[in-house]
């Protein structure tokens, strides 16, 4: 249980790594959105591993399948299955492990909370390759947000402890794809990007933070006290796998802060009540207010690295070694960037429909 | 709506701050436990402002009362309606600030999403005593979480940029209680009253983060891919007015880290499977492993300053200036202690009766 | 667990019948609706016991209190918590039935599901005494429904194998109040009034149906598959004790049917597509086709009857006889009627919700 | 939306009569369950038109596939995804009908609701082949409720006013599948075949009501007072489409019924309390009683029939006849039975969740 999230824009999460297929049901997409295989494709592509510093070895087509809720190239109304067929599986490796828990993975607690009944192979439901049944579902969400004015971005920010500078909207826009670790300061980019083949080479790996910004959300979004616009993005946040924390705005910095300079004072600017300042990073009482919906969200290093490390053998529950075979990402964070941008997507198009802002049929 | 958590034991918020009353409803308590009124009263009375340091002049006796769902003492398996009736209130000052949004509260998003039919009247639903609501259902999750074993605390780990050293589990459990900042490190907490009078002073306020602990969780909750534990307790959390930041084990810290180090080797102690290091929070892949959860939670610096705070005046859109006046917390943070206990505590025991380990009728 | 109803138009049961009180909570009111506590009161009046032939001996003031989620007359977006103390309660006679599950009552089932934990007296959560809770959310919603021209009512079809005629809406809204029966086709009427007295005089009870019509509901009403206008009025209205069976349209005659006979045709009036027929009671596919709702309801026999009846023991498992002391209803059937009207009405306010047609904000 | 059930036993439902497949998702299936492609097509090969006398020309070889969540064999914990490919499909007649709502169908409904967008094909989303998405879940429903020692069967009790006698479980369970009405009274089911050929002839169609039981469901199954078991049923069987009522035990004929009749009497049977009669259907105040449960389910005559019938084209709003083309069920009632049976097997796997009777990992 716990494969489906939302109220109203729901979706469904399905399939495993080494399986026959990942896929996603997205049910309360409204009737009239003109859809193409282009479009969900386009969004899955940005989370394959590339050719470059951040690559892992596995290599699929990735090809997106319809089957079922688009008639005509348009939504129907109907729940829309989206589907990727796996292909190049190698599972041997994973066989071999089965009774060895990889130490940061999901391994061992998948393997008491399903009495080894779970599919390990590759990792199974808590591999990385499911996150493309959320970029899917994304692809979908960031329309419906689009045709609203709305827009959903992400970006690497921090790598290693390196910091990106800020750089304004436009310009993250500009550059994310423009480097292997979707940072928009091409500065800090290209530092990251020499760590990275640093920490690759000691066989280890490493983590980062990726922010995530929604522009020109309506003032009003969020059901408090508990369906609050931070608690529902964190939560579809959390989906993610590796990641260990969410923050909105100033985040763990408040703690230095005092409040005349954390308050956001409220001005108009174009007619419009504004606030000078975002440390409330667009949210106030679990409510959007207007200004940009910022989060940011940690990343931890990739579980899988070359070194040789102890574990427990739950045949025999003896102490072991285990040397995690094959390539992986050293730094998974350039490939969280698109996940982020589609699970806030997702939760602001349900968000949009509690609001009765997005109409059941568009026309 | 938003204002029910959970799904099998499902917590329901209602009442306002300057209304007639604040209650919640526990519904999915197991029948069978032992409830008294007093169990209640003495988790809600830590929240309540103190005559210390971090104190607010509003001194209510925050009498709990069981409406429902509670027979000879015992649950029955019925909906428990818990309540407390409000008395000190001056709404006077509220009448007068209706069209003046306060920087950094929740005023000028309720006004737009309600349609300004919200009541304003000391923050409304948006107010800090709503948390007494969420500690009342707390202090029946803790009982039920204490009869499976478990037990959750909190504590105040940093305030104004002093941290605390980190203390063993017991001396948390014993220390946090001794100073009116709820810290277990005795000499950071003098540091942080100190600090606290000297923000009182200058009219402001100051932020902070609380950690929350719960022991002995079994290994095997959480739902993913969705309703994983760390996301569950995340949207649990932010719950709380004034947090913007949640994270678990090693946290945004990640960034800095390697997977050789953040990984935490698996070994055996007791017979049991543990891991040498706790950097996952007692989490992996969304699923609880045993070793102690430990989420962090980053409050924001009370948004009710002495200082004059530039706004906009609702009613004819022209910029102000807002003095809010009364005494306010100057740091909130250790009021939010007990709350941050009880939304672990409530989110765990959803937990519980998915994975069929807590009984329905307890015996 | 399972006292919430509804997904964005929420209410939430709680109270018992000889507890403190009988509440609910409605969360999901658009904010800006006047309500007024005689709203709710002339609603909660209809259902208690009259002074005539289906009455029982609790005469109890039953005076609505509104406790939050309502600011100056009008709803604020928050939860509304209405209540009604409990006066009236005479527990004695429960208690030494405790262990006597009285046959066609919840007792047994009851007693075995919470472990013997429930509050047995005077049926606790399973009284009909529990409705008052249903028609205190019933009211709101109906304001909510009038505010959209729509319209719900509800009259006794048949008590006892008697059976009314069916007369127009207009004579039904006219009539139903006119005798103790609520029954519109006053032949009839006088008929089942005639035979309760008969049946109280064998110390018996009698069953019958209800009629529950929504006028001018909006084609497209209804979610399916699953969350179809039929199921989920159907749910709702199971919810009532004493509910046996639900059926739309033509409902369980059917079976005679031919489908030329049974199928609609569709014709155009006052610029309209309307059916000729309504065989489908206003519901194809699992939604709303703009003719009038109509829902046909059974309601078995009140179980509490003065005839001696065969029981068992819980405590020593032997065989009895058990005689059921105290005045009760006869007949329920007249007592249902506006019990019948509020789920309908909470039912569709729901779904006006989830099809956007209903605002969150009323202005 | 819509589009899922259940709450810890949950399906999804997705896919068009016409598109490229129909398909399920099950999230909630315990781990550890046996499950065979066989057990999941012998159900759905109940539910396919046989060649006798209820028979559409649609003759698929409906091969279903496990898309996700087996595993060696076994049920993984994870999402299961059943699905069938669409192949026999002619979808020419329907697009002539495109604007002409067909009488008795969903057609002019979802026009409405879905703006036109809706895929009419074969009635889409609105087809009895969804049914198939029921059936594949139920049959992974009714493999837990076997192991739980339950058992759940459904029978054709009445079609065209013909009524079955009552027949013994046993005989329900070894008659059922020996005609191609699915009655279990043999004489009751030739007189039926005869009248469907009569219909058949007349160019029209016929209902009729099938009966679904579920056998040694244990005491305290239902979550009163709004989830309660036959509230959960009811809406699980609306969802059938062409059913338009449902009733338990007495059902509707509760009217004629005195309360000292209807009232089932408690006894002990083989240290067991059971009730000598079953007038309740196994369920009071909403709660399973330890005897049979008993559903009776309204199914209206095909709405496709031969005969011309009045409608209005939607693109010019003018009057115009129809004339459904093509060969359909004379009387879909014998097909409704395996989805019945479905529809309650995954209600009551819902529950035995619930009641944490149903363990999270099968040994």
């Amino acid at each position: 249980m716990g494969n489906s999230l939302g109220k109203l824009f729901v979706i469904t999460s399905f399939g495993e790594s080494h399986g026959r297929c990942v896929g996603t049901i997205i049910d309360g997409c409204p009737a009239g959105l003109p859809i193409t295989v282009e479009d969900i494709q386009r969004e899955v592509d940005k989370r394959r591993p590339g050719a470059g510093v951040a690559a892992t070895a596995r290599l699929e087509a990735d090809k997106v399948e319809i089957l079922s809720g688009v008639f005509n190239g348009t939504s129907t109304g109907a729940p829309i299955c989206l589907l990727i067929w796996n292909k190049d599986v190698d599972s041997s490796e994973y066989e071999k492990m089965r009774y060895l828990p990889r130490p940061g993975h999901a391994d061992y607690t998948a393997f008491i909370k399903y009495g080894g009944f779970n599919d390990f192979r590759g990792g199974g439901r808590f591999s990385g390759r499911i996150t493309a049944t959320f970029v899917m579902a994304g692809a979908i969400a960031k329309k419906l947000l689009n045709l609203m004015g709305m827009d959903v971005l992400a970006h690497t920010i921090e790598i290693g402890g390196i910091k990106a500078e800020p750089v304004p909207f436009d310009e993250i826009r500009e550059n994310v794809e423009k480097n292997l670790v979707r940072c928009a300061d091409p500065k800090a980019a290209g530092e990251m990007v020499t760590l990275i083949e640093k920490v690759r080479e000691e066989g280890d790996s490493i983590g980062g933070i990726v922010e995530g910004i929604a522009l020109n959300v309506p003032v009003g979004w969020g059901e408090p006290v508990f369906d609050t616009l931070e608690g529902d993005l964190a939560k579809a946040l959390f989906a993610i796998p590796a990641v260990k924390g969410v923050e909105f705005g100033t985040g763990f910095s408040v703690s230095g802060k005092r409040g005349s300079e954390n308050n956001d004072p409220f001005t108009i600017r174009d007619n419009k009540i504004v606030t000078t300042t975002n440390n409330a990073g667009g949210i106030l009482g679990g409510i959007s207010n207007g200004m940009p919906v910022v989060a940011r969200v940690a990343v931890k290093p990739t579980s899988s690295i070359a070194k040789s490390q102890q574990t427990v053998n739950l045949e025999n529950m003896q102490s072991t070694q285990l040397t995690v075979k094959g390539r992986h990402d050293v730094c998974i964070v350039p490939r969280a960037v698109p996940v982020v941008e589609a699970m806030i997507a997702v939760t602001l198009c349900d968000f949009a429909m509690r609001a009765e802002l997005l109409p059941r049929v568009l026309k």
